[in-house]
């Protein structure tokens, strides 16, 4: 079995071979001088009506293959997503790699015909990339950064200033699926009905309700620390009380047993497929139903609402629980799963 | 003495702490949003007259401190370079960290200075970042990509299709300093004077001989694999022979001295900030003496040409000795001293 080589990372004969035998067929690279040269006219004619966004992710998932996708499909969907929450149309990703000697070469070529087959999905172009090579027992197997560019129409303009009292807090599908099924993985646990992440790009789901982007406040892409983390950074950034309520929080019953059995909160388990979005009142009905007219957004929810506590740079998350009880959420420490992403 | 851990990547309050107390104020981060939004006037404006650049670069070095330079400004100054060889002004760099648990903070807050610094001597903003890390073992201290975007003018068009026989090769200064030097702190070498990391932006080199694009064929960063695996490339890609000589290559005593001490071809040493450029046969020297114009520049030199035989696909660099006599210079497979960005 050919296995990755120090020398592939060392910018000679290997790595030329690996770019010509592997990455710049599956990516369909034009260009390989030392940086990518937009030509696309989408980006030059469009000056007047967009605005550009720049988000990075590095991912270190481990394990690097779980039910529902791999390193790779997550390393591009996750930098998707982050340009669909601020509004963006994904355009343009780098892909830096760094892999660990003896890495299976095959194992390699999946995982980018998984990251070309995710780009190709929502048409956004691999045009440039990297590749180093550590010593076995100096990183963990392959290690993916994922660079994005991507276009805001120039009216879209989410703020968490926007947030006020009365705003509906909506998530746009079940919680927990990525987190549990790469701890299932990792650990060799099974569940029934088996729990496949989530991991998908969120474009077409904010394509769908970007036409009520004035309704719009704030949107995240509750990754590393669940819906937890996200709407702490939200109460405690807009000062605003959250409040969302138990039973309208949708999960599977198999990601809610396994939080049971392994004492995991599930609002803090991590999630790679998930919107939420804090929006309007008087639309949030209207969004609901855009999100669940996709299968993405099937179980799509109003969860809570924006509270009228108002204390700059405290925030609080309280969740109400069907038998009138209510318990604060607080910003978890860290993330219950290391690697998760 | 604080350490990173693991939460610090974990999309928590530990990792909010990190950002709010260290990059943030460091690398003046104004947005902490999942995505950058860019509004810098100058990239819409400026649309008409320039063309976008997108790279990126992990870099893995080991020691992560060395002679001249860290990882920190070595991952910016390398992204700033890739920008430059192909005519851009950097303007944006994304900022992914991976880190192992234990990595003291007090060297991260260092590292970060100087990322800092290196940015703000160009004039390039850090715009967006993400934080990850791994168990100890997993990883080795740390790891950098950095992605770079900028502007080139649009008369700007460097290819390998515009090389032809009698254009000049110019380098614009002493090569294998870099690798000499992280070799010399890995290993406990030391050598008289002390070799020192090259590492630095190009872009002031390249402004200056920017106005004399139409004469520049392209241009190359000498990095891994040295100015041998850049020459091999860009023959073999334009299909001439190229030829180069001895003795008008510059270099240290030391990096000679220690290169022949170690056994290593001087030519496949990498470099970190040194430009290689094919430029024609009637503005060479004064590209030469523009360079030298710069403290950067001023041993630049010509240290050969394109050669007269072309056969698409092979290329051959030939290095003439000052005897009279002449050897081939072929790709190297590797680079001689993993990990050396």
């Amino acid at each position: 079995m050919k296995t990755i080589q120090l020398g592939h990372g060392g910018g000679g004969k290997l790595m030329q071979e690996l770019i010509q035998d592997l990455f710049q067929p599956i990516f369909e690279l034009e260009d390989l001088n030392d940086s990518a040269v937009i030509v696309s006219e989408d980006l030059y004619n469009s000056h007047k009506d967009f605005k550009i966004a720049f988000t990075t992710d590095s991912y270190v998932v481990s394990p690097i293959f779980f039910p529902g996708g791999n390193i790779g499909d997550l390393a591009i969907n996750g930098t998707i997503n982050d340009l669909s929450v601020v509004g963006a149309t994904a355009k343009y990703i780098s892909v830096g790699l760094i892999i660990e000697e003896g890495f299976p070469i095959e194992k390699l070529q999946q995982i980018i015909i998984s990251m070309a087959k995710a780009a190709k999905r929502v048409g956004v172009k691999i045009i440039t990339g990297d590749t180093k090579v550590t010593e076995k027992g100096k990183s963990d197997l392959i290690f993916i950064n994922t660079t994005g560019l991507g276009l805001i129409p120039k009216e879209v303009e989410f703020s968490l200033n926007k947030i006020t009292s009365g705003d509906k807090i909506i998530i746009s599908g079940p919680i927990g699926n990525h987190g549990i099924a790469v701890l299932a993985e990792r650990y060799g646990l099974f569940f029934e009905p088996k729990v496949i992440s989530d991991t998908a790009p969120l474009n077409e789901l904010v394509e769908k309700i970007l036409k009520y982007h004035c309704h719009i406040r704030i949107m995240r892409d509750p990754t590393r620390g669940g819906i937890s983390s996200a709407l702490n950074e939200l109460s405690i950034a807009s000062g605003y009380e959250f409040i969302i309520y138990e039973e309208l929080i949708p999960y599977s019953k198999s990601v809610k047993g396994a939080c049971e059995l392994l004492g995991l909160d599930i609002l803090e388990v991590a999630n790679e497929g998930i919107l939420l979005a804090i929006v309007s009142p008087s639309m949030a009905e209207m969004i609901v139903k855009l999100m669940q007219s996709i299968s993405i957004g099937e179980k799509a929810a109003i969860i809570g609402e924006v509270g009228s506590l108002k204390g700059k740079g405290k925030g609080l998350v309280i969740l109400k629980t069907p038998l009138g009880g209510s318990r604060v959420i607080s910003m978890p420490l860290g993330e219950q799963l290391p690697r998760i992403c």
